[in-house]
């Protein structure tokens, strides 16, 4: 049998395209964009073709697109600005952020002494609303931050109600949509948000390149000092052959988001019913109404099974995960479900699989008898 | 004719087999390296092979080499870190290094009045080493920042002497070695330096990539704050193509360096005598004894005519520069060459041209007879 792999809220396959036109720019098109001569026209075209192309996706202008190294780059980037420049003295977020958010607002607390406000996360996993409103109430100058769709749990946050909220109170809205990004519509003159943030690798497109969206007439300087690239907002030389890679995964995800959509939204709806049929005790972590590509799955066996789960996958050729991939590495239970389970369930072993277009119910059956003979 | 080239000082054509390698990887090993499942093991190995073949090169250890988004990522990093983590308290450099570092220091500067001191630069492009083992004689805590080859003279700076002195000094020394890596034999063993900065784009590898070398023991925290990645000091998923093409570019640099220096030297020998017999009143900036791949001429041409200089030759096919690329869409004259050379010779049209292994002596008596006809 082939390796199966569920891990997909952590990286995806590199659509072959995607290679293909990467392969083609370094080939053809190696100027540096600043250049004046004909080789950095060449690549500038490619750039800002790109950057239009990405613009057109989310109904937003070419110019509120600037190119980054990666999402945690540009989250980094955008809640620094925030307080260094725009002068926000108070940052509302979550304790279920991923790291990318939460350890730079907590620098940032520490390094300026920022007041942070952690919303308290309900049993199912969301937020409460209504104690975001009580909170923006205060006028003091806020940014609001706040996840999407989160990576662990997928649980997906009301983009056009934290919008609202954060409009009428006049605070700025950050939202990490690194796992939503090319998986779900996203109309930026629909939505109230002032940063949105991607990175290309979540999409089937190549890993170290990103962008944040950054709402026209923002306050925003440098957090990576040099050339005048990306209209003074980024220094270093523009990475062209990743840049078009990741416009063009974003194209093809948007091109075809209605079909690969269904077919991994029936390939859940199917994982849900058979791990049912096959574990009674099951419980899904953030519910199972969660975003289509993600399930964060709470096993009945006994807590000391934990560690062997993932290992014993791995080696029958299947790739799922605790959660995010930044700490897998690590021995710590998720943060995440830290805030949404009891102590006890905390014990139990979780584990996350997460889907891709090409998943199949065959990849399915056999990982749920993999668990099954646990 | 074909198109020729005559801007490696600014980027590079990608050598096939990097393009190669970069497309085996995003096919094959499409893992994301902090996973812990068979698909991210398969991405880590690559990951630590690249960090191991670029430190074997430098004759470092691998764990001294940190992989940026570009030498300008790098070059942010180590200067901020050695301000707000080492607790440097005066920056010494000149004001001839590139942007990537120039600015940076003036922010932090202006963020934590740190003193800087410029070295004073004299008109043959080299810095006073007098003056900086003077300044050095003072106990304060200090980082001497100098590039190692100037990107838009070829001056070359005497890395053993400034390591020297640093050391004795205990002062920290970093240098941009952007222009020199892959270019130039470095052994880590043998220079006194406690950071480098390379640009994968700047040896006929992609756009993108650079790393940092940090001298091990030495204090160091994030500047970009999130996942685990690089042990802790830099968030953010790995590019693992583009970290493994770099480490290939530069293990082919360095394996033919020996005659793509010598092809390349014998290429610039005979660019300066052709130009010298075409213009008497010629003369070089910074000298022709600069760096084997970098030539900056003064041309005896009317004032008026610079702007038209460089587009004439792109219109016929030719691709120089004024200096860095980075400045390239600016009308501002060179903030290096108005270090060194008089009102007078500041007005007159410069061009650097700089080569790689495959220009031709074709290629330059071309160019020669375009400038001649102007």
């Amino acid at each position: 049998m082939n390796k199966i792999y569920l891990d997909n809220a952590s990286t995806t396959p590199i659509r072959p395209e995607v290679i293909q036109e990467m392969a083609n720019v370094m080939q053809t098109e190696f100027g540096n964009p600043s250049s004046t001569h004909s080789f950095g026209r060449g690549a500038k075209v490619i750039l800002e073709s790109a950057r239009k192309s990405i613009a057109k996706q989310l109904n937003c202008s070419g110019q509120e697109i600037i190119f980054t190294s990666s999402g945690t780059e540009a989250n980094n980037w955008i809640l620094r600005n925030a307080v260094t420049k725009i002068g926000v003295k108070r940052i509302i977020s979550t304790k279920i952020e991923h790291h990318a958010v939460l350890y730079p607002i907590l620098e940032l607390q520490k390094e300026f002494g920022i007041e942070v406000e952690f919303l308290a996360i309900l049993a199912n996993g969301h937020l409460d609303y209504l104690q975001l409103a009580t909170l923006l109430e205060d006028p003091k100058s806020t940014l609001v931050s706040l996840m999407h769709v989160n990576n662990e749990t997928g649980v997906v946050l009301d983009l056009n109600r934290v919008g609202e909220l954060c409009k009428s109170a006049n605070a700025y809205f950050h939202s990490d949509t690194v796992q939503s990004m090319g998986k779900t519509e996203i109309d930026l003159q629909e939505i109230q948000v002032d940063f949105l943030v991607a990175s290309a690798h979540k999409f089937h497109g190549p890993k170290g390149v990103g962008f944040a969206y950054i709402k026209k007439n923002t306050t925003i300087s440098p957090l990576i000092f040099g050339g005048e690239q990306e209209k003074g907002l980024r220094a270093g030389t523009e990475a062209v052959h990743q840049i078009a890679g990741m416009a063009k995964a974003l194209e093809i995800a948007y091109q075809n988001l209605g079909n690969e959509r269904n077919a991994i939204f029936e390939l859940k709806k199917y994982t849900i019913e058979q791990l049912m049929n096959q574990f009674h005790l099951l419980k899904f972590n953030g519910g199972f109404e969660t975003f289509y590509s993600i399930l964060n799955i709470q096993l009945p066996f006994a807590p000391e099974k934990t560690a062997m789960i993932l290992f014993e996958l791995d080696m029958k050729g299947i790739a799922a995960s605790r959660g995010s991939a930044c700490q897998s590495g690590s021995i710590k239970p998720s943060h995440v479900l830290a805030e949404i389970l009891s102590e006890e369930e905390l014990r139990k072993p979780s584990l996350r699989i997460s889907f891709n277009h090409q998943n199949t119910r065959e990849e399915i059956d056999y990982f749920i008898s993999c668990l099954a003979a646990m």
